[in-house]
Protein backbone atom coordinates (compact mmCIF):
# COMPACT_ATOMS: atom_id res chain seq x y z
CA UNK A 1 0.00 0.00 0.00
CA UNK A 2 1.32 3.70 -0.70
CA UNK A 3 0.31 6.49 1.24
CA UNK A 4 -0.03 9.70 -0.27
CA UNK A 5 1.00 12.38 2.35
CA UNK A 6 0.37 16.42 0.67
CA UNK A 7 2.01 19.04 2.23
CA UNK A 8 0.24 21.66 4.03
CA UNK A 9 1.49 25.27 4.00
CA UNK A 10 3.73 25.70 7.18
CA UNK A 11 2.53 27.85 10.04
CA UNK A 12 3.83 28.18 13.69
CA UNK A 13 0.06 26.77 14.99
CA UNK A 14 0.42 23.92 12.83
CA UNK A 15 3.86 22.94 13.60
CA UNK A 16 4.00 23.98 17.66
CA UNK A 17 3.49 19.95 18.60
CA UNK A 18 6.77 19.74 16.79
CA UNK A 19 9.09 22.39 17.38
CA UNK A 20 9.31 26.08 16.24
CA UNK A 21 8.99 27.73 12.87
CA UNK A 22 11.57 30.55 12.23
CA UNK A 23 10.28 33.32 10.03
CA UNK A 24 9.25 36.87 10.64
CA UNK A 25 5.64 36.28 10.96
CA UNK A 26 5.62 34.06 13.65
CA UNK A 27 6.20 36.84 16.14
CA UNK A 28 6.47 40.92 16.26
CA UNK A 29 9.86 42.53 15.95
CA UNK A 30 11.28 45.01 18.24
CA UNK A 31 14.10 47.91 16.96
CA UNK A 32 17.14 47.76 18.02
CA UNK A 33 20.38 49.66 16.84
CA UNK A 34 18.88 52.63 16.94
CA UNK A 35 16.00 51.98 14.75
CA UNK A 36 18.02 50.61 11.47
CA UNK A 37 17.49 46.72 12.81
CA UNK A 38 14.29 44.85 13.81
CA UNK A 39 15.01 41.95 15.83
CA UNK A 40 12.21 39.05 15.39
CA UNK A 41 13.38 37.76 18.93
CA UNK A 42 14.01 34.27 20.02
CA UNK A 43 11.89 32.20 17.33
CA UNK A 44 13.63 29.51 18.72
CA UNK A 45 15.77 27.94 21.48
CA UNK A 46 18.39 25.45 20.64
CA UNK A 47 18.76 22.69 23.16
CA UNK A 48 21.77 20.68 23.80
CA UNK A 49 21.83 17.89 26.48
CA UNK A 50 24.56 16.32 28.41
CA UNK A 51 25.01 12.56 27.86
CA UNK A 52 23.34 10.35 30.17
CA UNK A 53 25.82 9.47 32.89
CA UNK A 54 26.43 5.74 31.40
CA UNK A 55 28.10 7.37 27.97
CA UNK A 56 31.44 6.44 28.45
CA UNK A 57 32.16 9.14 25.54
CA UNK A 58 33.50 12.20 27.13
CA UNK A 59 33.68 15.95 26.51
CA UNK A 60 30.76 18.25 27.06
CA UNK A 61 27.52 18.72 24.37
CA UNK A 62 27.82 22.17 22.52
CA UNK A 63 25.78 24.06 20.30
CA UNK A 64 27.36 24.32 16.61
CA UNK A 65 26.64 25.88 13.32
CA UNK A 66 26.89 24.11 10.08
CA UNK A 67 25.75 24.36 6.91
CA UNK A 68 23.88 21.50 4.79
CA UNK A 69 23.88 21.43 0.88
CA UNK A 70 20.88 19.15 0.39
CA UNK A 71 20.09 17.79 -3.34
CA UNK A 72 16.59 18.46 -4.81
CA UNK A 73 14.07 16.08 -4.50
CA UNK A 74 11.41 15.76 -7.17
CA UNK A 75 7.82 15.71 -6.31
CA UNK A 76 5.99 13.26 -5.60
CA UNK A 77 8.95 11.82 -3.87
CA UNK A 78 9.24 8.74 -1.56
CA UNK A 79 10.28 9.11 2.12
CA UNK A 80 13.08 6.57 2.65
CA UNK A 81 13.37 6.96 6.79
CA UNK A 82 12.92 9.34 9.92
CA UNK A 83 15.30 10.06 12.47
CA UNK A 84 14.90 12.03 15.83
CA UNK A 85 18.00 13.28 17.68
CA UNK A 86 16.94 12.34 21.47
CA UNK A 87 19.69 15.00 22.96
CA UNK A 88 19.28 18.60 21.11
CA UNK A 89 17.53 20.20 18.95
CA UNK A 90 18.19 21.27 15.22
CA UNK A 91 17.28 24.29 12.99
CA UNK A 92 17.07 24.41 9.27
CA UNK A 93 17.25 28.24 7.63
CA UNK A 94 17.33 28.69 3.84
CA UNK A 95 19.57 30.14 2.86
CA UNK A 96 19.27 30.33 -0.63
CA UNK A 97 15.29 31.32 -0.53
CA UNK A 98 13.75 28.32 -2.43
CA UNK A 99 10.86 26.32 -0.80
CA UNK A 100 11.57 22.76 0.88
CA UNK A 101 9.58 20.22 2.56
CA UNK A 102 9.80 19.25 6.08
CA UNK A 103 7.86 15.81 7.06
CA UNK A 104 7.69 15.05 10.91
CA UNK A 105 5.91 12.39 13.08
CA UNK A 106 5.93 13.26 17.28
CA UNK A 107 8.48 12.38 19.89
CA UNK A 108 8.65 8.65 21.00
CA UNK A 109 7.94 5.26 19.37
CA UNK A 110 8.77 5.10 15.99
CA UNK A 111 5.70 6.38 14.64
CA UNK A 112 2.90 4.87 12.60
CA UNK A 113 2.64 5.70 8.77
CA UNK A 114 -0.52 7.58 9.61
CA UNK A 115 0.84 9.67 12.20
CA UNK A 116 3.53 11.33 9.62
CA UNK A 117 2.74 15.04 8.71
CA UNK A 118 3.94 17.21 5.58
CA UNK A 119 4.56 20.91 5.39
CA UNK A 120 6.07 22.96 2.66
CA UNK A 121 7.75 25.98 3.62
CA UNK A 122 8.66 28.96 1.78
CA UNK A 123 12.15 30.35 0.94
CA UNK A 124 12.19 32.51 3.93
CA UNK A 125 10.81 29.32 6.55
CA UNK A 126 13.01 27.66 8.68
CA UNK A 127 11.97 25.33 11.37
CA UNK A 128 13.62 24.03 14.86
CA UNK A 129 12.89 20.28 15.39
CA UNK A 130 12.15 19.75 19.39
CA UNK A 131 14.75 16.96 20.63
CA UNK A 132 13.40 13.77 20.06
CA UNK A 133 11.06 14.75 17.27
CA UNK A 134 11.30 12.67 14.12
CA UNK A 135 11.67 14.02 10.94
CA UNK A 136 13.04 13.05 7.34
CA UNK A 137 16.36 14.51 6.26
CA UNK A 138 16.61 17.66 4.83
CA UNK A 139 14.37 17.61 1.28
CA UNK A 140 15.63 20.60 -0.77
CA UNK A 141 13.33 21.09 -3.88
CA UNK A 142 14.59 22.74 -7.12
CA UNK A 143 17.75 23.34 -6.73
CA UNK A 144 20.98 21.97 -4.58
CA UNK A 145 20.66 24.62 -1.95
CA UNK A 146 22.44 25.61 1.06
CA UNK A 147 20.77 25.59 4.75
CA UNK A 148 22.27 26.87 7.93
CA UNK A 149 21.65 24.04 10.60
CA UNK A 150 21.98 24.84 14.56
CA UNK A 151 22.15 21.38 16.43
CA UNK A 152 23.87 19.48 19.26
CA UNK A 153 27.58 18.55 18.83
CA UNK A 154 28.72 15.69 21.89
CA UNK A 155 29.36 12.71 23.42
CA UNK A 156 26.18 10.12 23.56
CA UNK A 157 24.43 8.75 20.61
CA UNK A 158 22.14 11.73 19.20
CA UNK A 159 20.42 9.70 16.45
CA UNK A 160 17.90 7.44 16.25
CA UNK A 161 17.21 5.62 13.21
CA UNK A 162 13.48 4.31 12.08
CA UNK A 163 12.72 3.10 8.20
CA UNK A 164 9.20 3.10 6.79
CA UNK A 165 7.49 -0.02 7.06
CA UNK A 166 5.16 1.38 4.21
CA UNK A 167 5.80 3.25 1.05
CA UNK A 168 5.05 6.95 2.05
CA UNK A 169 5.35 9.20 -0.93
CA UNK A 170 4.82 12.85 -0.10
CA UNK A 171 3.61 15.75 -2.72
CA UNK A 172 2.30 19.28 -2.75
CA UNK A 173 -0.43 21.10 -4.65
CA UNK A 174 1.77 24.14 -5.37
CA UNK A 175 4.90 25.56 -4.45
CA UNK A 176 5.34 28.81 -2.32
CA UNK B 1 40.72 64.01 12.33
CA UNK B 2 38.59 61.21 10.31
CA UNK B 3 39.96 57.83 10.22
CA UNK B 4 39.12 55.14 7.33
CA UNK B 5 38.72 51.95 7.43
CA UNK B 6 38.98 49.90 3.74
CA UNK B 7 37.24 46.75 4.06
CA UNK B 8 39.10 43.79 2.64
CA UNK B 9 37.15 40.19 1.65
CA UNK B 10 36.60 38.41 4.20
CA UNK B 11 38.04 34.97 4.91
CA UNK B 12 38.50 32.74 7.67
CA UNK B 13 42.04 33.38 7.85
CA UNK B 14 41.54 37.33 8.63
CA UNK B 15 38.75 36.54 11.27
CA UNK B 16 40.57 34.10 12.92
CA UNK B 17 41.03 36.27 15.92
CA UNK B 18 37.61 37.28 16.23
CA UNK B 19 35.39 34.43 15.92
CA UNK B 20 35.09 32.34 12.85
CA UNK B 21 33.81 32.53 9.41
CA UNK B 22 30.08 30.59 8.41
CA UNK B 23 30.79 29.88 4.55
CA UNK B 24 31.37 26.71 2.75
CA UNK B 25 34.63 27.97 1.75
CA UNK B 26 35.88 27.26 5.29
CA UNK B 27 35.75 23.32 5.37
CA UNK B 28 35.69 20.46 3.22
CA UNK B 29 32.40 18.20 3.77
CA UNK B 30 31.38 15.31 4.39
CA UNK B 31 28.11 13.37 2.74
CA UNK B 32 24.93 12.84 5.20
CA UNK B 33 21.72 11.60 4.10
CA UNK B 34 22.87 8.93 1.75
CA UNK B 35 25.12 10.86 -0.18
CA UNK B 36 22.12 13.96 -0.77
CA UNK B 37 23.65 16.11 1.54
CA UNK B 38 26.82 17.57 1.69
CA UNK B 39 27.70 18.68 5.75
CA UNK B 40 29.74 21.52 6.50
CA UNK B 41 29.99 20.93 9.73
CA UNK B 42 31.08 22.89 12.96
CA UNK B 43 31.77 25.87 11.11
CA UNK B 44 31.03 28.00 14.62
CA UNK B 45 30.41 26.77 18.06
CA UNK B 46 27.49 28.78 20.41
CA UNK B 47 28.66 29.47 23.21
CA UNK B 48 26.23 30.69 26.10
CA UNK B 49 28.14 31.19 29.75
CA UNK B 50 26.12 31.18 32.90
CA UNK B 51 25.52 34.79 34.35
CA UNK B 52 28.10 35.77 37.21
CA UNK B 53 27.17 34.39 40.97
CA UNK B 54 26.67 37.95 41.61
CA UNK B 55 23.76 38.40 39.35
CA UNK B 56 20.16 39.15 41.26
CA UNK B 57 18.56 37.87 37.88
CA UNK B 58 17.20 34.11 37.76
CA UNK B 59 17.27 31.71 34.68
CA UNK B 60 19.73 29.82 32.69
CA UNK B 61 21.21 31.04 30.29
CA UNK B 62 20.06 29.70 26.73
CA UNK B 63 21.13 29.70 22.76
CA UNK B 64 18.37 31.05 21.10
CA UNK B 65 17.89 31.48 17.48
CA UNK B 66 16.28 35.10 16.06
CA UNK B 67 15.72 37.17 12.70
CA UNK B 68 17.42 40.53 12.32
CA UNK B 69 15.91 42.60 9.56
CA UNK B 70 18.45 45.39 8.85
CA UNK B 71 18.12 48.55 7.03
CA UNK B 72 20.94 49.27 4.69
CA UNK B 73 23.71 51.48 4.90
CA UNK B 74 25.14 53.99 2.39
CA UNK B 75 29.12 53.79 1.66
CA UNK B 76 31.10 55.18 2.72
CA UNK B 77 29.45 55.07 6.46
CA UNK B 78 30.39 56.65 9.39
CA UNK B 79 30.58 54.16 12.32
CA UNK B 80 28.71 55.35 15.92
CA UNK B 81 29.73 52.52 18.08
CA UNK B 82 30.77 49.29 18.90
CA UNK B 83 29.27 46.71 21.25
CA UNK B 84 30.67 43.23 22.43
CA UNK B 85 29.06 40.27 24.57
CA UNK B 86 31.26 39.13 27.24
CA UNK B 87 28.61 36.38 28.28
CA UNK B 88 28.48 34.25 24.74
CA UNK B 89 28.88 34.40 20.80
CA UNK B 90 26.54 35.83 18.31
CA UNK B 91 26.40 34.52 14.98
CA UNK B 92 24.66 36.26 11.69
CA UNK B 93 24.13 34.83 8.93
CA UNK B 94 22.73 36.47 5.28
CA UNK B 95 19.50 35.61 4.72
CA UNK B 96 19.21 37.44 1.38
CA UNK B 97 22.34 36.87 -0.59
CA UNK B 98 23.38 40.25 -0.14
CA UNK B 99 27.20 41.53 0.63
CA UNK B 100 27.35 43.33 4.06
CA UNK B 101 29.72 44.87 6.41
CA UNK B 102 31.88 43.25 9.34
CA UNK B 103 33.59 46.02 12.11
CA UNK B 104 35.62 44.16 15.00
CA UNK B 105 38.41 45.16 17.41
CA UNK B 106 39.85 42.48 19.52
CA UNK B 107 37.85 41.69 22.97
CA UNK B 108 39.35 43.76 26.10
CA UNK B 109 39.41 47.73 26.74
CA UNK B 110 37.58 49.43 24.59
CA UNK B 111 39.41 49.68 21.33
CA UNK B 112 41.33 52.68 19.86
CA UNK B 113 40.16 53.92 16.18
CA UNK B 114 43.45 52.45 15.07
CA UNK B 115 42.64 48.59 16.18
CA UNK B 116 39.65 48.30 14.56
CA UNK B 117 39.01 46.03 10.95
CA UNK B 118 36.63 46.26 8.86
CA UNK B 119 35.84 43.45 6.40
CA UNK B 120 33.68 42.76 3.38
CA UNK B 121 31.22 39.60 3.33
CA UNK B 122 29.86 37.95 0.44
CA UNK B 123 26.10 37.61 0.52
CA UNK B 124 26.87 33.84 1.49
CA UNK B 125 29.31 34.27 3.93
CA UNK B 126 28.23 34.72 7.86
CA UNK B 127 30.29 35.00 11.03
CA UNK B 128 30.11 34.13 14.56
CA UNK B 129 31.88 36.58 16.77
CA UNK B 130 33.26 35.21 19.82
CA UNK B 131 32.53 36.42 23.13
CA UNK B 132 34.06 39.41 23.92
CA UNK B 133 34.94 40.59 20.63
CA UNK B 134 33.99 44.30 19.77
CA UNK B 135 32.17 44.31 16.78
CA UNK B 136 29.96 47.24 15.26
CA UNK B 137 26.20 46.81 15.07
CA UNK B 138 24.51 45.03 12.29
CA UNK B 139 25.75 46.91 8.71
CA UNK B 140 23.38 45.50 5.76
CA UNK B 141 24.33 47.00 2.45
CA UNK B 142 21.85 47.50 -0.90
CA UNK B 143 18.31 46.80 0.82
CA UNK B 144 16.95 46.12 3.74
CA UNK B 145 18.05 42.60 4.61
CA UNK B 146 17.42 39.35 6.77
CA UNK B 147 20.09 37.67 8.77
CA UNK B 148 19.35 34.90 11.09
CA UNK B 149 21.13 35.68 14.43
CA UNK B 150 22.31 32.58 16.98
CA UNK B 151 23.46 34.41 20.18
CA UNK B 152 22.84 34.24 24.16
CA UNK B 153 20.02 34.73 26.16
CA UNK B 154 19.50 35.13 30.11
CA UNK B 155 20.43 36.67 32.86
CA UNK B 156 23.23 38.95 33.66
CA UNK B 157 24.99 41.65 31.83
CA UNK B 158 25.94 40.45 28.17
CA UNK B 159 25.84 43.90 26.00
CA UNK B 160 28.73 46.63 26.31
CA UNK B 161 29.14 49.64 24.61
CA UNK B 162 31.85 51.51 23.84
CA UNK B 163 30.99 54.86 21.62
CA UNK B 164 34.02 55.77 19.01
CA UNK B 165 35.67 58.80 20.54
CA UNK B 166 36.94 59.81 16.28
CA UNK B 167 35.18 60.13 13.29
CA UNK B 168 35.05 56.24 11.91
CA UNK B 169 34.29 56.11 8.13
CA UNK B 170 34.23 52.89 6.57
CA UNK B 171 33.73 51.94 3.11
CA UNK B 172 35.38 49.46 -0.26
CA UNK B 173 36.85 49.98 -2.86
CA UNK B 174 34.39 47.02 -4.47
CA UNK B 175 31.81 44.68 -3.82
CA UNK B 176 31.85 40.89 -4.00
Amino acid sequence: MTITLTAEPLTAKRFAAFGSVIDTRSTDPFPINNGLTERYHRLAVATAEPAPASSADEGQAETIISIFLGQPYSLPAELWMLERHPLGSQAFMPLEQRPWLVVVAPAGEPPAATALRAFIARGDQGVNYAAGVWHHPLIALQAASQFLVVDRDGPGNNCDEAPLEETIVVTTTELP
